[in-house]
């Protein structure tokens, strides 16, 4: 019987069904290509299985969460392929001090993309908004991509390459305002689409924004799995996670933090936006 | 002005107030320690900055989400010190292909640590089960922890190596049911502390569980803080993140392709039970 690999089923759902059929701990690499009969063999609807490929873009000081979130959803599309896209294949330190091996350059990854993913952060996304070789990296894969998308304050890289004017979009709650620097129109919602943009909102708004994705790219039953394998029925211990019901105290100290940071954020946008011709 | 570095400080919120302290985008590694006095430059309550030391561990097959969703609460703890441990410092492979670069090796990593976590995975926590040097590294450093604590399905990790008996305890909805193979006290709970033991369920359960820690150690207003800077007010886009609530047909898809591995699971289970004595 013809097995997929792992690597070509995604983790998470896929790996489990994958497991069902192998009964191997881990399929080897360069089997044949993932296909419907495969997926027929594990007696799954065949529409369930695709053959995106999709590029999750690694700069120094990303933050992690907002690219796991969306990368754990994403993988469980059967057929599809996830890349880690950096300017070179070392290394790449998040903010929080995770240190993950890019599987791809800017040079290696496919022209056509079916999603173009950007994840946020505070410094490093500043330093990649004034970065020319990441800015023109993601205006062209993003510029060809099916869907072009991001969470949290990824948007403002996406924005610096000019691939949001006149679009709706989000970002973390407290850069939002920032998103006319680059003609894009501010919505206050968790997952923002319009078109083939889709942004999220703040670091884990990307496990909505990838379930969401999930669902519109097979169907409902395929992400309702995916949502309860990841036993995804949140319970924070806390009601302080947007500034709509955080307390006072804890928005004050953010905005205290943030200051001088935004202010950065947003002379670096003008000049991008400036430089692109996006206004 | 002494100014801790963002690894002494840890990400997220630190990385940010200390964006604010020294407008630098990344702090030089090998600046004096954190201190009180750090953090009351940073006009904050000198109680925010502590000296927990963490470690995680990273083995292959790993579910990241499981790790990635606590690392980022957890390293929001001004002063502590987070490394990711692996039996050696390759760089490890996630169950969605992730590839991490542990910063500590077994042998390498404290002795007594303030917090160890076990995260979960399919397949390569079936193989971590079995793994003798994995399991014995698990035994002797959670024997010592301060906090002794997992994710999904690194409980069974926990309980392989006896240090669940006689304690409350939860894992992934699917393999909760395996907990009493290692004398634990199953609890359906999304997080279930039992004096130092603290359990999260499936995956996502990482967030509310290192949020939950996170208040522990620190303060409400801190983790109320840290909740807000990572948006996290959940808006899943189905209904289907728990058993209770899923519709049948994700349930039964679920189980048909887990009742393999579940049987393998408890029989790698019974081993380790039986190897170090638990029953």
């Amino acid at each position: 019987m013809t097995t997929p690999t792992r690597r070509e089923l995604g983790g998470g759902l896929a790996a489990l069904a994958l497991a069902l059929v192998s009964g191997s701990p881990r399929a080897a690499e360069g089997a044949p290509s993932a296909s419907p009969s495969a997926a027929h063999d594990m007696g799954m609807p065949t529409g369930w299985m695709g053959r995106e490929k999709i590029a999750m873009l690694l700069y120094p000081g990303f933050t992690a969460l907002d690219l796991v979130g969306p990368h754990h959803m994403l993988t469980s599309l059967m057929g599809a392929e996830t890349r880690l896209v950096a300017r070179t294949r070392e290394p790449v330190r998040s903010e929080s001090g995770l240190v993950l091996v890019p599987d791809a350059s800017f040079a290696e990854v496919a022209a056509d993309l079916d999603i173009f993913f950007v994840p946020g952060g505070s410094n490093g996304t500043l330093a990649a908004m004034k970065d020319e070789e990441t800015v023109a990296f993601v205006a062209d894969r993003g510029g060809r991509a099916r869907f072009v998308t991001s969470v949290c304050t990824g948007s403002l890289i996406l924005g610096a390459a000019g691939l949001l004017k006149g679009y709706e979009a989000t970002s973390h709650w407290t850069t939002r305002s920032l998103l006319p620097v680059f003609g894009a129109v501010p919505v206050d919602r968790r997952v923002v689409r319009d078109r083939n943009r889709i942004t999220g909102a703040g670091v884990t708004a990307g496990l909505d924004f990838g379930l969401t994705l999930v669902g519109e790219l097979r169907d409902r039953l395929y992400a309702e799995t995916v949502q309860l394998l990841a036993e995804y029925a949140p319970e924070p211990p806390y009601a302080a996670g947007s500034p709509h019901t955080a307390p006072e105290p804890a928005k004050q100290l953010v905005e205290a933090m943030l200051g001088d940071f935004l202010v950065r954020l947003e002379a670096a946008g003008r000049e991008a936006a400036a430089r692109h011709g996006v206004r």
